[in-house]
C-alpha cells in the first residue's frame, strides 16, 4: 500500500479490499466482520439498547488516548449506561485523501486494542475517501448494541426526590487535555484523558444494586449540562456541593488560567449515578474498589424544591444555579 | 434559530438542544427518540442484522433523491440482504460551520419521510458541528438492525453452480445521475437516481421463496464489482449476458459519451438475486409484481469453471472477464 491514503482505497474496488483485508481485518477481525457480507449476522436477544456517536476530535492523539479509544469508550459507555452489556460495535470512517497511512493504522490498531478491552466486536463497518479538503483527516462512527440486563433500566427520567447523586472521578480531565494539547498549552503537573471504557463496572454495579435509578456519563456539555438534562427530563432539582466534586489539582489549575470552568468540560470514563440513598455507601464502595472510580464521591441529591434546575452550594455555603450554556466552552472535543 | 448553522449548535448545550427539539423531533420524532437519553430501548428478538453506512455524496440534492433518502434506503437496503425486516435507524451527522440551516432543514425532513416510507424508526442520533472547512457541508452514518426471519439468510457465500443470476431492474443510473449533475452535463433524456427502498420487496421475495442463496445490493464498483466479490466469497464463477442487463438508453446513451461502463456505477435501488435455478420464474414474477422492479432479469448463472471469476458474454457471443476495478469511476457518489 501507498504511505498516503488515495481516494482509490474509498471505491469499493481492488484498492478497498486490500485496505480491508491488509488493515481493517489484521487489527479488528473475528468471524463475524471475516465474512463480509452487506449486514453482520448477530445472535442478540432483547431488549436491547442501541447508540451511535460521532468522533471529530481533534488532535487525533492526546495524552490519555486517540480518536479511535475514544470511538469505542464513547458508544460503549452509552450503550451501558442503559443497564445493559454492550457487544458488538459498527465502525465508519470517513477518511481524507492523503492522510498518512501509519497514522490511519495506528489509529485502526487503536480501535482494536480498546474493543478487545471493552469486550466488544467490531462487526460490520464502512469506509468513505473523501477529497482532499472535504474533511479533516479522519472522523469515525460508532454504533454499538447490547443486552439490557436490569429491567426497569436506569434512565435520565428515572430521578426521585431523595435520591443521592454520585460520580465516579474526578471532572473536566478530557477537555482540558483536548484544548492543552490543541492549543499547545502546558501546565506544571501533566493532564491526561480519562477515556475508558466504563462497561464492566457499570455491569457488576448494576448487577449489585439493579435499583439504580440514572446512570449517564457526563460527556459533551460536563457534569452541569449533563445534570441539567436529568433535572428537566425527570422533573426534579439536582442539589450538589463544590466542596464534595472531585477536581484534578493540575485541571483546576489549567481552568483557573484558561478561565474554564470544570464543571462544564467533557469526560470520556467517568458517569453519574443516582439512586436511593440507602444504596448509597454499597454504590461507592463497589465503585471505589474499581481502578476506574477511586475518587468516586457522593456530591449531593435528588431534591423537589426547584423542578428542572440544578443548584450548586458554594463552598461558602451560597447557592447558585448551574445553567445549561448556550454554546460549547470548547469545539471538537470528542 | 439562525439562518446559518453556528458552533453552538454541536455544544452538547441549550443550542444543540433546541436544534434537536425545534427540527430533529419534529421530523423524526418517535417515542423511542423522543426519550432523548444516552441510547434507544429496543424490543428486538434475535437474531439480528446489523448494517452501517456512512454517505458524503456530492451534490447533496439530485434527480431522484437526496443525502438525506439515501441515507436512509442505503442501510435500510443493507440490513434486508441479510433475510431481515430493518426496524430501527440512528442518525450521525456531521454538519460544516455555516451550512444553511433551510439545507440542512430539507435533508432531515427527507430523512423522516425515507424512514416513514421504509416502515424503521429513527431511535438514536448525535450530531457534531466542526469548525468551517473541516468538512464539506454534511455527512451522514446511519447504522440500522432488523429481524432476521428466515435461516440460514441469504449470503454473499451461498451461491451454487447450477443457481439463476438475477437483478431486479435497470443498472447504473445513480451513477450516472450524480456525475451529471455534479459535472453540469445534460443528455437528451434525463436521468435519474433509483435511490430506494427495497425492503418492502426482499421481504414478499423470502417469505416466498425461502430457498434464496444469495442477495446484495451492487451499490460503489457496480454490478461488476458485487459480482465478483460474490464470486470470490462462494468459490464459484458468475457467468451473465451482456444482452440480458438492461441497461436505460439514456444512461447507455451518457455511458458511451463520457467512456464509463453501466456495470461498473453505483446503483442505489437495485438488488442481485441469486437462487436455484428453479425458482427463477416464480422471483421474476414477484419482483416484476412490483414498480421498484419491472425490470427485473435473470442475466446468468453461477457456474463452476472459473471460481472467483465474473465471464461476460457480449453480444456477439465472445467472453471476456470482468474484473474488479483497482479504484474508482467515480469518488462521492454515496
Amino acid at each position: 500500500m501507498s504511505q498516503k491514503l488515495l481516494l482509490d482505497y474509498g471505491s469499493g474496488g481492488k484498492a478497498s479490499q486490500r485496505l480491508i483485508s491488509g488493515m481493517f481485518l489484521k487489527y479488528l477481525g473475528n468471524d463475524r466482520l471475516n465474512r463480509l457480507d452487506d449486514a453482520a449476522f448477530l445472535e442478540l436477544s432483547g431488549p436491547i439498547s442501541m447508540s451511535t456517536d460521532t468522533f471529530t476530535v481533534d488532535p487525533l492523539f492526546f495524552p490519555g488516548g486517540d480518536i479511535g479509544s475514544l470511538a469505542v469508550h464513547g458508544t460503549v459507555n452509552d450503550v451501558a449506561m442503559l443497564g445493559a452489556r454492550p457487544r458488538f460495535i459498527t465502525c465508519g470512517l470517513i477518511l481524507e485523501e492523503g492522510l498518512d497511512m501509519d497514522v490511519l493504522e495506528r489509529i485502526i490498531a487503536s480501535v482494536g486494542r480498546a474493543a478487545r478491552n471493552a469486550g466488544v466486536e467490531v462487526v460490520t463497518g464502512d469506509t468513505k475517501v473523501v477529497p482532499r479538503g472535504a474533511a479533516d483527516k479522519i472522523f469515525i462512527n460508532t454504533t454499538g448494541v447490547g443486552e439490557i440486563f436490569v429491567t426497569p433500566g436506569p434512565s435520565g427520567h428515572s430521578a426521585k426526590p431523595g435520591d443521592a447523586i454520585l460520580i465516579s472521578g474526578t471532572m473536566g480531565d478530557h477537555g482540558l487535555t483536548i484544548l492543552s494539547k490543541r492549543e499547545g498549552l502546558s501546565f506544571d503537573a501533566p493532564v491526561e484523558s480519562d477515556s475508558a471504557a466504563l462497561n464492566h463496572l457499570i455491569v457488576r454495579l448494576l448487577q449489585e444494586i439493579p435499583e439504580i435509578h440514572v446512570l449517564r456519563d457526563p460527556t459533551r456539555g460536563g457534569l452541569a449540562t449533563t445534570l441539567s438534562e436529568i433535572a428537566l427530563q425527570s422533573n426534579v432539582e439536582c442539589f450538589i456541593r463544590e466542596k464534595d466534586i472531585p477536581v484534578r489539582e493540575a485541571v483546576a489549575g489549567g481552568c483557573s488560567f484558561l478561565g474554564l470552568d470544570p464543571l462544564y468540560l467533557a469526560n470520556e470514563g467517568k458517569f453519574i449515578c443516582i439512586l436511593p440513598e440507602k444504596f448509597a455507601d454499597k454504590a461507592l464502595e463497589i465503585m471505589r474498589s474499581d481502578v476506574l472510580a477511586t475518587n468516586a464521591q457522593q456530591i449531593g441529591e435528588v431534591r423537589k424544591d426547584h423542578p428542572g434546575k440544578v443548584v450548586l452550594e458554594t463552598p461558602i455555603g451560597g447557592h447558585r444555579l448551574l445553567d445549561m450554556l448556550e454554546g460549547a466552552q470548547l469545539p471538537r472535543i470528542c
